[in-house]
């Protein structure tokens, strides 16, 4: 159980005791390495989300969060408007990192609303709202895992086998993460979950982070590449798919990791039920469908030479590289949130949550 | 053209002028190094083909031929029943290095029925018609691959995108290739294909060798990574996928590369019709289902350690690493032999290009 809590309790990021900084785990290290890195200019913010050095959507709306109010100290301004000025550019370069995870965009729309909302107070005193409202991100993501970690296991069996696609544990988010949350939660609880990670090409998160968190909690792992899903779920070994989301339109479509749609795909051609977990902050009523959603494209050289010793396709060879795509809601059996389940039809379900409120 | 020719005309497996060793290109170090080795012994030929040094079906067959050959001139025996002894063990050995590929055993047992056929001769008689018979299985594996590419390309029209898996050109055959034949003869007659090839984890023979040989050959050709497929159909950029075989069974059933039947799937699912090409000599109508056809389950390593600087995952982690999958015969809108298209019910079409012979 400790050994579990070594996982479910890692600090991926956080703020330096005197909030002079972000402290990160270098996920691209991982797993041969657990290395630290100290945060502290936009550009270091910039890089550390571009190169996926911090990575999950709520990993980086908490990033962001805490960057914005690291960079909110460093203003030198003698009036509100000057600092307001200098916040949005630095908001608007952060921003920029990654065009598909809403949380990126949604952590730093709060800080500044901190701000607008506050204009007649002193800049120190705003920049203290700044920092009690990044922590409140945080807090609240913790609370948003520990209810998706919940809600999730409820549509889990003891024994069940498990695929999931990319990385959406701990690392991902604080704690118990959203997609593998469930999983954690029921190993506290004694249940026992045979889970198959797809590796998740072209940069392996699946195998570089979901197998490490699975693998150091104790919890039973078995590696594929991506392309071994068809049979593994063919030979009956899986009864739920589980796998995060970065966007969610207000159908339900949802963006995710590349190759999220093929995993549910195959779902329904085998008769499994195929779930997106994330919390309400990726979900973005203002996309009505997931055409909407701009999907990031990366450098070819992700899939031709990282990671390998000798490139493993001719240099002049094209390649096509986008970071998701977009899983149609008519695949998916349900979406799960911090406030609950909602099944289809998507358009009222998730509406629905953000009145209950 | 020359160009062209350069890929299509290429030796990847021959007999070496006085019949004593096999050269082949070693295939598992393109598209860096265009290496030869020279097999001779019957551990070199075993460990060539279980390392797929040589690999793809047709290649695999040709390659026992001229191996078993090779080993066969090197038995030292009075009469015939010591060598036929000796060529059995030989096949046997030979046999082993890859359960899936029907071609291996095919090659052999064709070589086995010259000697079967010839006991009342002398040995040296014997060795004379086995060395015409591996150059046939060859000459036969070039009129094939023309005729596969013929039949297959009366499928396509100008302009169309193709996704292909794993390798099924030049380098897995002898000339044009099977899945990829259709590309190179199009090409010849002046016209545009857009492929998009699957990289092909684990050993990533499509970024490795498919877009080796068509980038080579001035076809256009996009690698993209097995999980970003999905993607590439729903943008509506592929109008048929071509696959070879390693085996089909009576009923229609196609074992191929790990991942196929995921594209098949896909393919179902976005529309696109998904053709499976390959030799009669892979159509083997003693298994009657895909259920029959064993899977070849490789190392581990190849999914976490092979090609990488750094392990990609932890040690102690668990893989599952088929090398195939079978494809369900309700996913393949046609299969194409050097004798025809074979349409379903393929239990009947199958069984109807033998007879017709």
């Amino acid at each position: 159980m400790n050994y579990l809590k070594q996982v479910t309790h890692i600090d991926n990021v956080k703020l330096s005791e005197d909030g002079s900084s972000v402290i990160i785990i270098d996920q691209t290290k991982l797993p041969a390495k657990t290395e630290y890195l100290t945060l502290q200019t936009a550009k270091d913010f910039y890089d550390a989300i571009f190169e996926l050095k911090v990575r999950g959507a709520p990993a980086i709306g908490i990033c962001a969060g805490f960057g914005i109010y690291v960079l909110a100290r460093s203003i030198e301004a003698g009036n509100y408007e000057d600092f307001y000025r200098q916040f949005r550019q630095y908001q608007q370069y952060l921003n920029s990192a990654r065009p598909t995870a809403v949380n990126l965009s949604w952590a730093l729309k709060r800080m500044e609303q901190v701000v607008r909302n506050n204009r007649e107070k002193a800049v120190e005193e705003i920049r203290e709202l700044l920092r009690k409202e990044c922590h409140t991100i945080w807090q609240e993501d913790i609370e948003m895992c520990q209810a998706i970690s919940k809600y999730g296991l409820s549509l889990l069996k003891d024994g069940d086998g498990i695929l999931t696609h990319c990385n959406a544990g701990p690392l991902a988010t604080s704690r118990y993460g959203t997609a593998l949350g469930p999983l954690f939660l029921g190993k506290e609880r004694g249940m026992e979950f045979h889970v198959f990670a797809d590796e998740t090409r072209p940069l392996l998160q699946g195998a570089r982070l979901t197998s490490y968190e699975l693998q150091r909690a104790g919890i039973d792992v078995t590696l594929i590449c991506d392309n071994m899903a068809s049979l593994v779920m063919k030979n009956g070994w899986v009864q739920a798919c589980l796998v995060g989301c970065d966007r969610v339109a207000a159908n339900g479509d949802a963006a995710n990791k590349i190759g999220t749609s093929g995993v549910a795909i195959l779902a329904k051609h085998y008769g499994i039920p195929f779930y997106v977990l994330g919390p309400t902050s990726t979900i973005d009523l203002t996309c009505k469908t997931g055409a909407d959603i701009e999907i990031e494209l990366r450098s070819p050289d992700e899939i031709k030479k990282k990671f390998y010793e000798h490139p493993m396709a001719l240099e002049e060879v094209k390649c096509y590289n986008p970071a998701f795509d977009v899983t149609d809601h008519t695949l998916i059996s349900g979406i799960v949130t911090e406030r609950g389940i909602c099944r289809a039809p998507y358009t009222e379900s998730l509406a629905g949550i953000f009145k209950e409120q």
